[in-house]
């Protein structure tokens, strides 16, 4: 997508190292930051420099060639692999890249797994552009269907499944992106997503960069909204889709989705194929991450003199608690925009679209 | 109730003039500020250095009695009730305390006035602090039937119904602080309440200060709590009910409702007489306040040196909307907590309750 009118991807090599945009300057600062080991890109994932399903997949997929420049016998590709897969426990894509990695690795002789490790990466990317492409065009055909004479559209969206979260176009995102391309106007309700704010400082800031009219809003506002009639569909990324349909999402979503229930509003899931966790019978066995404390009793702004400035917002000695994640049951999802075509969020219709990831 | 160790209330005639906590300062700083004019009483009304429906009202009563210092004509009274009644619009305590005050003094001479108002906003504020202890009280019941074993209880709260948005007590609040003096314990789970995080700012202050158990959460994760089973009850306070039992309260409770009612966890409303409004058919007719978009795009909080400081959170130029209130449908209400006694949120239970308000 496009930053300051420049085509630009969310992470790419460069000079043995990696290039990734840091996500935690946004939306104040834009700024590149090179992965040069291991522990960068383990790092770079963990602080959520980089965040999102399926970027977090390419970055531990990047985070494996880096591990290699220094050694890549089997005991290094495995400790590169358990070091990435440990940095964070819901979304699966995390699991399934190193997984991927490691057994592509593997499987050749030691000299020929560094430039293996480097294609296999950015095959990872690849595909996920191409995938993230093809939901888009999917989602287009909702926004289609809901644009009635010369209104634009509204989506509600909750944290941040655009470009950033991805390698490019995004997963809830790239419909809203593709609907720009095709003159379908459109218009988004941005949840700030409270704590780490993703909707606020990163879909806001892709939105603007593409010139999408949006709005931003408190997480607390999106039911009144629907309420008001003032919402045309949700869409929603996923860090997990449990084989019964069940969705782990950044959390908040579950609250969304039963607003949009109860007021009618079609809720949909953007799911790329790796996101879908056939091995794991329902949303109630998907890990959720327990995050620090302070995500919730701090924020980070930019203060009058242009600096970004973090300031405490709770009582001194007041506890937080804050879990990254929730999980929407099935019976709330509409369906899932997956790159082969809309589905229900059930386990037969989920099969029969990825026979190959049963 | 308590502040650092002495008994406090929010608002207290002062040397002919009035004083409020400026709660635009919690939980940073616990500060006085004296209101000397009408100007003054509806400014802090306005900025929201007062919130909360009972406190809102207190304040306009008090608010008309420094008015009239400076003259008590018909006109000037009215010209005073007019100037407090427009300062925000959902609550109707506030309404209903400025009309019981004109009523009251139109009906005197004016050179009898000027006292007379200081009674009766004084009485308006004792009729508060009865009311708040009852509702503790009754809804005291409501957390003993929910106590098994030695295990708090934990309840879930929004915003901030605590005795800061009260002249004492609180209203959702009062029946926490109830348990603690009836040695039930109890844990509250705290709704930052995004945009102004009166929960992260008033409500966590308060529990601390009464050194009652507390966690701050987003405002996405009680949901996710509900399913979870870590929340046994909820009790939130209310701007105005309708005739039809539908509760209008800061923007986010009607998510929250939603969650309590798809995991069977019970959902008080704590409702002085003052804030029911029988001449409203339902809550669809209850005017919703939009604030300026400034409180979602910026936020205070404490940085490290101290001082208190406005960041900013959002792209430069991304739009912000900032609906303060929600509608809870009455079909998400468990009943309502009066000082009269607990009743079902539907027109018949309320008019039984207070055949004096229809």
């Amino acid at each position: 997508m496009l930053v300051q009118d420049a085509p630009t991807r969310t992470i790419q090599p460069a000079d043995g190292g990696v290039e990734i945009i840091d996500q935690t300057r946004l939306p104040h600062e834009f700024v590149w930051r090179r992965l040069e080991t291991l522990e960068d890109a383990a790092e770079a994932i963990r602080v959520m420099r980089v965040r999102g399903a399926p970027l977090i997949g390419a970055t531990a997929a990047y985070g494996m060639a880096l591990a290699l420049r220094f050694g890549a016998s089997d005991t290094q590709v495995r400790t590169a692999a358990e070091t990435l897969a440990a940095t964070r426990p819901t979304a699966v894509n995390l699991r399934w890249a190193v997984e991927r990695m490691a057994l592509r690795l593997q499987a050749l002789p030691v000299s020929e797994r560094l430039p293996a490790a480097w294609a296999e990466a950015a095959a990872i990317c690849e595909e996920d552009v191409a995938q993230n492409r093809a939901i888009g065009q999917h989602g287009l055909a909702l926004i289609r269907a809901a644009h009635k004479g010369d209104a634009a559209v509204n989506v509600l969206t909750h944290c941040n499944a655009g470009w950033l979260a991805t390698v490019d176009w995004g997963t809830a995102l790239a419909p809203v992106f593709a609907a720009q391309e095709a003159g379908v106007p459109v218009h988004v309700w941005v949840d700030e997503t409270r704590p780490r704010n993703q909707g606020a400082s990163l879909t806001a800031w892709e939105l603007a960069q593409a010139g999408i009219p949006h709005t931003v809003i408190a997480d607390n506002a999106g039911g009144h909204l629907m309420q008001q009639g003032r919402v045309d569909l949700c869409i929603v990324g996923t860090d997990r889709v449990a084989a019964n349909g069940d969705v782990a999402n950044k959390i908040g979503t579950y609250l969304k989705a039963l607003a949009a229930h109860d007021n009618g509003v079609p809720f949909w899931v953007a799911a790329p194929g790796p996101s879908i966790d056939f091995h794991l019978a329902s949303g109630r066995d998907i890990p959720i991450e327990e995050r620090a404390p302070e995500e919730v009793s701090r924020i980070v702004g930019r203060a009058e003199d242009g600096r970004m400035v973090s300031v405490h917002l709770t009582p001194v000695g007041s506890a937080c608690a804050n879990p990254a994640f929730d999980v929407t049951p099935a019976r709330l999802v509409s369906g899932l925009i997956t790159e082969r075509g809309v589905c229900a969020a059930d386990r037969g219709a989920m099969a029969a679209l990825f026979p190959d990831w049963v």
